[in-house]
């Protein structure tokens, strides 16, 4: 089968041989993957991001010099079924978690050696993890399931509640599910930043109330223009090094920091900073089975305008150029893989 | 009246005049006053603790170029009241929070060009600020109610519950009052980590239920060897650069930090490990008046056995030679200034 296949840490296109799905397993068709930061991350900064596991005790760790086929917001058709699959059909249009669960343990579905992920024409996927996608809802919209998870995520990580403020750093995918998220759960206002107009845009179309140039005004004076007053909530979604120390810095006395954005550098705060004003900071990554699913719903439901993030599509042939394209980040949201496209 | 003064950033013996008090206003005489390690980072880096609380919108700065008496963890005998006191009678012996209440706003009593602290013989307070020493409590005890509060808020802010663990990481006055509160607070294992054997040794006698000598045993190992299982609360009571991104290497998924150790310098964590965990990280800073007077009464009760952590006692011409001797603190815990002994 074609991939868009990371080797010697470059994106190529290759033929692989085919998966075989074991008991429970499904062999999927990929109908479209979402091009994630963490893949551009990942292509720049494998042996960071494995050693940075490794320190974590993730088990998530794969052999760069080996293929690894990327890609975990996916939607698929279920096309044949391993050994003992009973919930789902050939046909199936599915979304899952992009976790691989077998009897060795958990492998990540898109950083793995061993399954291939949606940058792929074909997939395996654990059967039990499969959600099938709602009638009438465009399997492309259902593929943002997994990057809309992690806003939802974050949001429920923060504690944040009606009658607290927001501030989202940034407005890539991570930030604008973050925005989707809180409007979601009633929080107002939201105040998000970020460079690029086109994503200012997009961040008051799903749910900011007031969005800052950077260039103009910072995201802080942004805040205290709207708000100013209500128990703030910082959502640092841009992932590099010296946001932590300025949103601590610029952070209201007792606010809480929500980092989201992965930093893969080591980085430098002031800790006093953070005694002084009593700060909280909290880390997020992923979501649980029960927030994927809701998301899966909101999306279906219409709660979640993501057909508007969606501001690219190509075939596996297009990803290496994707990838390319999207180190300059301002002008796309989401870039979608569709192996239909060619 | 005699004070030793931080002055041209050392600590000297002076006369200075007497302090009259003002209308809300008591003048006091120092009984005894705890040196803080606060002290110790503010005689060597007064610069900084200003640039830190300019950084951070704390009102409380004072210019290095003036004489500041420092000492803001007292047990005083009220002497003269100013106009409108009625709450408080000359010869009461009082504890207080150490801030000056006043038309002009707020002033940190111990850190402030114009209200001298406790390493005087005589000391202006807010009247409405005094709580009283219940009878029968030995006033050098109650001078410890100050950093024993900072342990019972730091507990607090950490959301920590039984059920909970608690790794403390340094046995200081701070680590020690984390200690004592997390033993009333009902933690158990309460495992501590310092290298000085005699901090160890209060460390036990405070409530830890396990300690480690990181010469000998990482405090995580101790942890580990001791329970490892439970959700666990590091606090990280030492305050120098790379404690914190210890502690998050080292901290299990999901794990609270609460950061009590005043670092003052900048420091370098690396956030991935906090994402691929989750990790929090609470700041914590001083305590609340209610928190302050639920301290005393707890010392006052012998629930938290104080008397141990008095490990010298000084005259005010004993400062200098203290703050030199608290320089290489592995033999002290709390040293006392009272103005009696000369």
């Amino acid at each position: 089968m074609r991939a868009a296949v990371m080797r010697n840490k470059t994106m190529v296109v290759a033929d692989l041989p085919e998966p075989v799905p074991g008991p429970g397993q499904v062999l999927v068709e990929t109908i479209a993957c979402g091009i994630c930061g963490s893949d551009l991350h990942a292509l720049l900064h494998a042996e960071k991001l494995n050693e940075s596991a490794k320190a974590s005790g993730v088990p998530f760790v794969f052999d760069i010099d080996r293929d690894v086929v990327m890609g975990h917001e996916f939607s698929a058709r279920v096309a044949v079924l391993g050994a003992g699959v009973t919930n789902v059909s050939p046909g199936d249009i599915v979304v899952s978690m992009p976790v691989m669960l077998s009897a060795e343990g958990f492998a990540a579905i898109g950083y793995s050696n061993q399954y291939p992920g949606g940058y792929a024409e074909r997939m395996l996927l654990t059967a039990g993890l499969c959600l099938a996608v709602p009638a009438g809802l465009d399997p492309r919209l259902a593929a943002l399931t997994e990057p809309m998870a992690v806003g939802l995520h974050a949001v429920a990580k923060s504690g944040i509640k009606p009658g607290d403020a927001a501030l989202v750093l940034g407005c890539g995918p991570v930030g604008l599910a973050v925005i989707a998220a809180l409007k979601l759960a009633g929080i107002e206002p939201i105040v998000a930043a970020d460079f690029s107009a086109m994503r200012r845009s997009l961040a008051t179309r799903l749910g900011a109330h007031d969005v800052a140039d950077p260039d103009e005004e910072t995201a802080i004076a942004a805040w205290q223009r709207v708000d100013g007053i209500r128990p703030l909530v910082i959502f640092e979604a841009v992932g590099v090094p010296g946001m932590l120390d300025r949103a601590m810095r610029d952070a209201p006395r007792a606010a809480r920091i929500l980092v989201v954005g992965v930093c893969m550098e080591t980085d430098a705060i002031w800790p006093i900073v953070g005694i002084n004003k009593e700060l909280s900071i909290q880390f997020a990554l992923g979501y649980t089975p029960e927030e994927f699913s809701r998301t899966l719903a909101h999306i279906a439901a219409g709660d979640i305008d993501v057909s508007s993030l969606i501001t690219g599509e190509v075939g596996i042939a297009g990803v290496p150029e994707a990838f390319r394209t999207l180190a300059s980040p301002d002008a796309h949201a989401k870039i979608l893989v569709e192996p239909a496209l060619g």
